[in-house]
């Protein structure tokens, strides 16, 4: 929600899915800049703002647009009733700032449907059981669309981004990418977490959990140019042949720590990682491997603004703490991953996924793997080289 | 509430009745400008916004500064806790942007305050009995103050304004004038109708019929510098000798219009106003003098800006019809009273104030009168003479 001009787009948009036979409802985030301003207005009052009364205020950014968006309706004919999170209500427990929504009541929701009007809701808020408004924290517009999708049984959770849907990689990067019909929400989520940051992981979770559709669509396309984005589902609902790789996922902003010649005993992992989390560093990918002489070398990742301070715990405490040899780091790394449901079926796809890095030269320092991704690690330097040749050995640019 | 500095000096002034013992419940306005602002992006979005709607969006005016006066309060160990008008609940009929109040449920506010909590409720807004927003309209917050004040059987119900209490006349005008420590409810009304916008009418209204003490007191003294303002109170309540006049009031926005020559018949007086009154302009003074030759003079007052429209109305409309001989009109003129309740057991004032008026010099072109008021219509150039004159001869600038 950016501009009015922009609201009365979207006006439009919801009109047309509302002429077209469907019940909407619609969630809504605040206008863009709203709750930086309103989170910038309470730090000029008080510092650390208590978090209670900062839901208060920045619950007010979607209790504006709502309001704006049910008057543009109105203004083309079309009825609309727009409800606060508490209205609803959106039940969510009380921890202010970042709380988790309980239970939605669709009753007063259902009624106005019924009675051919659309619904618009606040997103990114709700109350909790003694009426204190909470918010969600981050991707919570996002995750409020969800769960009222899934609590009134919604056909399908259409989510409206700067992009267009979800693609085979990143376009910017490797120009034939193609964007993907549908994936599931397993290969969304592994896609999501490598740095692909169409929704919020919280979200797409969230719709796995409850079965509902999600569709990433564009919120800019024009009137008449509108294309289906990407469906996001159970892989159960698809019928066609899979792709064994979906898409080639990257993210540039890791920094790796190894602890060389650690004694490969019980309960390593936890002495090296136990004080890492306990300075609120976020770990990524852990590697280790079979030791030999009694030790063995522990690696992890972390975000690469936290490494000098990764580094500087390992060596000034964990080291001499778990008797470990040395330790080392690089911050010019990246993490690129093949993401597909399809390699559970087909075996080769790690080693397909390895020679074709090996055929142009990029050495893997780390490799990871899941049930539907492979994550290897290598010189930040080969980024574009190692997406753009994996894009094409796995013939992602090829309609499928 | 002006700035984010402006809601820091609110708190610690709060905080000082506070800790002097108090139970203090604040009911706050929005910033100043922020209701302007968010009517101009509603207009922005929508020419004629739903009100329903409007109500939801300027609303949230206020859920801004409760947030902010309780952050600021906290960050000074002061105990506090905002609350919406929906949170209270001030339930309100469903007249959206001007609903009235119906019933407050004090008893969550009440539970805060005996838990030594600083409740503050977010004035000019309520909730109606299906849990729409509403607001209350022009001078909503003052009601808000009084309702609250009433429900919850409060000492007093103090209103911070930009003055430091209600005078005997304008200072600006004459420079003698006094604060007084204490009015009636009736001279308030009197003196805020003739043109005192300290207070809006409707909270004064509100205060006398729920019988809530009302004090006025300017929000921009500093620290140890504040002044008791001026006591509005039940006429019952005062014990000291009534001055027989409390002040002079003026309105310099009118203009007078006369129909001459009606026939002096029933029913006159509705075909002459009927027709003013359904083109939405607003009458103040109506004169009707005894006819003579089976015809009579009407005179009324309308405001200055409705002078034009009105006297197209009387001379197009009206006057064919009635079978007036003319109309007359004049907008360079401004009405003059003296206001009191010391007047009701001394007679006499009426006519002291038509001889200081005539030793002057000044003309008197319209005189109405009520139980505690004489007002006078004269030429609007006599305005700060008759003013200054009959506050001197009043005695209003001496201390009683």
């Amino acid at each position: 929600m950016g501009s009015p001009d922009r609201i009365r787009n979207v006006a439009k948009r919801v009109a047309r899915w509302k002429r077209n036979g469907n019940q909407v409802v619609v969630v809504v985030s605040a206008m863009s800049g709203e709750t930086n301003r309103l989170i910038a207005l309470a730090k000029d009052v008080s510092p650390q703002p208590d978090e209670r009364e900062l839901d208060v205020m920045i619950s007010t950014g979607e209790q504006v647009t709502i309001a704006l968006l049910a008057m543009a309706l109105k203004d083309i004919g079309v009825s609309a009733k727009s409800y606060t999170g508490s209205q609803v209500k959106v039940l969510t427990d009380s921890t202010f700032t970042k709380a988790r929504i309980l239970d939605i009541d669709g009753q007063n929701i259902q009624r106005d449907l019924d009675d051919d009007t659309v619904v618009i809701v606040a997103g990114f808020q709700g109350v909790d059981a003694s009426g204190n408004i909470t918010t969600l924290g981050r991707g919570g517009s996002d995750t409020s669309g969800v769960a009222l999708a899934a609590a009134l049984k919604a056909d399908e959770c259409q989510i409206y981004t700067d992009v267009d849907g979800v693609y085979t990689t990143d376009p910017r990067i490797v120009p034939e990418a193609r964007k993907l019909d549908r994936i599931t929400f397993e290969e969304m989520l592994e896609m999501a977490s490598l740095g692909s940051k169409v929704l919020q992981i919280r979200s797409v979770e969230f719709a796995g959990k409850y079965k509902v559709k999600l569709r990433v669509l564009s919120s800019f396309e024009e009137e008449g140019q509108e294309t289906m984005g990407t469906l996001i589902t159970l892989e159960e609902d698809t019928t066609m042949e899979q792709p064994i790789i979906s898409g080639i996922a990257f993210n540039r902003d890791e920094a790796k720590l190894t602890v060389l010649g650690v004694p490969d005993h019980p309960g390593i992992a936890y002495q090296i990682l136990g004080p890492v989390a306990d300075a609120n560093i976020d770990i990524d990918m852990i590697i280790q491997n079979v030791g030999h002489d009694g030790t063995t070398d522990f690696s992890f990742t972390v975000n690469r603004n936290d490494f000098v301070r990764t580094k500087a715990l390992l060596e000034d405490q964990i080291k001499p703490h778990v008797g470990a040899r040395a330790v080392s780091g690089d911050n010019k790394i990246c993490k690129v991953s093949a993401v597909g449901v399809g390699m559970r079926s087909h075996p080769g796809v790690a080693s397909k996924m390895f020679r074709i890095l090996a055929e142009e030269g990029i050495n893997i320092q780390m490799i990871s793997t899941s049930e539907i991704k492979i994550s290897v690690v290598v010189d930040e330097k080969y980024l574009e080289l190692a997406v753009r040749v994996l894009h094409r050995a796995f013939e992602l640019d090829q309609a499928t």
